[in-house]
């Protein structure tokens, strides 16, 4: 287990301490459940009262927050206590689970392939023809990855995730387990006959940038001509789709359950709420919002909200709502 | 295939045999579909006239229902039919796949992990270090467990499911195919520069209870800190959702789609419908039923029924339904 | 990379040349981002601002549409450019990845389980007891296949897969990344003393019909009792639920992230849309289509388009939502 003093953690966060307690620091809690060798987190005032009854001895707290730590217990004030909070939740991380040896010799990698200095291929992997792995990749058990694929240093792939063929995956990316690279997208057309469906081939593949996260069992389908593509520093949950020919700009947020359908295009810093999908051939520009639960028909201009099913300005959807309300009665 | 006599099924059930038909049963089947060696089921008395036209030559029926059963045909009398077929589909249920040795040779298992007795483990499986497996446990092929996990007796983990480092997992637990427990939780902070998103680490775990079914391709995250915890006799259905730090209390039930954002608390026996959705730290309390396809946003207090998107009391959600289809007329 | 002249592409899609270009053809792209030796489509009119621009040389183009090829570009005239488009990107795919021996030294396969010809098993998979697979078949590595199985000829199963046992599978089938075919439906009872849940047994199985396609991640359990059945031709898109004795006709599409509810029946080419969920014990008769994001609470005549939250039929909801924004002004 990690120990830390106060003093310690102040080297990590950079504030200022206030109060005084010599209690080893072993671990993070949240401000109910914190016992007095965990340290916890104020990021604003209706947290007052919790302090009070709190065991933790060390608050991590925003320094315009005017509240005293009380006696034997210290705060640590800083700018902005959910930026120290990830910083010491990395200093407090356990480590992940590593491989002594590079390729486990269950793990099953083609003659053409090529590994980076630093990777480790876990048991059970399998690694096809001609793919190239960089530096410090870390494959975990029973993870999949088909051909002439490329991946970036450091990306981190979870157990039971599958990387079809000639996908290209950049650096520092995560994805969690049982995710779905590649897979053809969804397409059919009526038979001449008009009696089955003709299957559409997906040619194309899936462009991955850099620092790009994908949450457990989502779905990012290959392109029918050309390439899906997920812009640098996305960062999509679980149980996410997104389908073939979709483009996604840098720093998009998809929120768990959510779904763009073919040929969806995002901006960059666009956030997808959860469960909300997204119908096929829309644009949502930069900067825009989709609200939890919305159904978006049409495209959203820049820097807007909307919300709802059929979904509109989050301002008029919130009118629509109070007026059936109101209607009902 | 295995044959019972009209005595031998009530030896299970132990209700009140009326009628006689000396035909071997061996299956059970829907009263429209069933030959005459399988039973069937007459919970209501809507199934009065569709028994005149089944083939079947005998029927577990409900002890408020005035039905005769026919020449050559059998009834069996219970008070609740229901938990009579849920008693005899055991009976009939054939043996689940079983495996000779208790580690398959492709299996890889950690030196330092402990399996207790009875305990099998499939082909290509992985048991990580320090992994600790109860008695009677079955890991199906191709399952990854990681490091420090623990699991209780009896729990039975199918095919393609992955668990994370340091789960704690209890007594008679299902995981079907392709779960995935303990991914990194979904947390993201804007950097100080406010350009690109900063991963917040996950360095809780996940405690499941005893009891606990987790349907096929459904997921739980690991906690911020501390633990997403779920509680004993919890069933969650196929493709549901839970982030992390969610904590659901005792024999909650979460249908097909559903997803719990961040931090949601379920009280015991709470209902949530298929593909509704829950707010992140929104509090669900005990007996509480979430009609499918909502959209939760506010606290549910004890014992109430909420519906639609936004939902609200379910009463008020059908008027209004109700005053919208009148207004559009 | 593969090479067609032009004449060799009419030679594929019989349609008819007019202009000229001696430009070698490698591959197909839309009209923005075409070079000189893609082709691309033009299946409307409002395309041909978009073809001036392009620097494809070679469009292939619905015969209906007045428009000319312009110096050194050609066209071919069909009467489908989307089918043709299908023709050609068959003839454009790259081959899939595939293998050099029939079974994989890694994978394990039973003694008891027969393989037809020319059937391939990659890495780590697993074949289970009495397991029957056709001719032809490809199971890609890590997929998991339980005991007493039938896959039929040409069936495709993509990695991380798992179908459980007693599954029946037709000819010509795709399953891609990570399905689940055959977890037990969710079916629960109160106990006796209402206290606890009592698992309902599933002890029928999956019957999947000839050239259904099943997208990433998605489920389909078994039956309670008998099957739960996929017709022939079925196409399911990513992330989709369906429940345990659901009954699907011939050719019914489901989009991405929409999911069935228990004992759910499709008639024959019934579309569900992106998101829709579909009630416990409904009926959607044949040629039905439900909209997008829509929850649907009753059965949906033959035919007929429904939509919205709860659907109605589709023209009704319209005005319902117009309606609505009337009221909210």
């Amino acid at each position: 287990m990690k120990s830390f003093s106060i003093q310690d953690i102040n080297a990590i966060i950079n504030g200022e301490i206030v109060g005084e307690s010599t209690n080893a620091i072993t671990g993070l809690e949240q401000i109910e459940k914190a016992n007095p060798h965990q340290a916890t987190f104020i990021g604003s005032r209706k947290f007052e009262n919790l302090w009070k009854d709190s065991n933790a001895s060390l608050a991590i707290i925003n320094d315009n927050i005017d509240l005293e730590p009380g006696e034997n217990k210290a705060f640590i004030k800083v700018k902005n206590a959910d930026l120290a909070m990830a910083k010491l939740l990395e200093a407090f991380a356990p480590e992940a689970p590593h491989f002594e040896v590079a390729i486990h010799p269950s793990a099953t990698v083609d003659a053409s392939a090529t590994l980076g200095e630093g990777t480790k291929v876990g048991a059970g992997a399998y690694i096809g023809k001609n793919v190239v792995l960089g530096a410090h990749v870390t494959v975990y058990p029973n993870v999949t990855i088909l051909d002439d694929t490329t991946i970036g240093d450091h990306t981190v792939i979870w157990s039971g995730t599958v990387i079809r063929e000639r996908s290209e995956i950049g650096h520092y990316c995560i994805f969690h387990n049982n995710v779905s690279i590649g897979a053809d997208g969804f397409g059919y057309r009526p038979s001449d006959d008009g009696r089955s469906l003709v299957k559409i081939p997906h040619i194309g593949n899936v462009v991955i940038g850099n620092a790009v996260e994908i949450g457990a069992n989502s779905c990012v389908d290959r392109g029918k001509f050309s390439s899906t593509i997920i812009g640098d520093g996305c960062k999509i949950d679980n149980l996410v789709q997104i389908a073939h020919n979709c483009v996604l700009g840098r720093s998009c947020i998809m929120a768990g359950s959510s779904g763009l359908a073919g040929s969806v295009t995002l901006g960059d810093g666009v956030i997808i709420g959860g469960s909300a999908s997204i119908k096929d051939h829309t644009t949502i520009h930069s900067a825009a919002t989709v609200g939890a639960g919305s159904g978006v028909m049409n495209d959203v201009p820049a820097g807007k909200t909307v919300l709802g099913y059929p979904a509109v300005d989050s301002r008029e959807m919130l009118k629509q709502w109070v007026a059936l309300r109101k209607l009902a009665r």
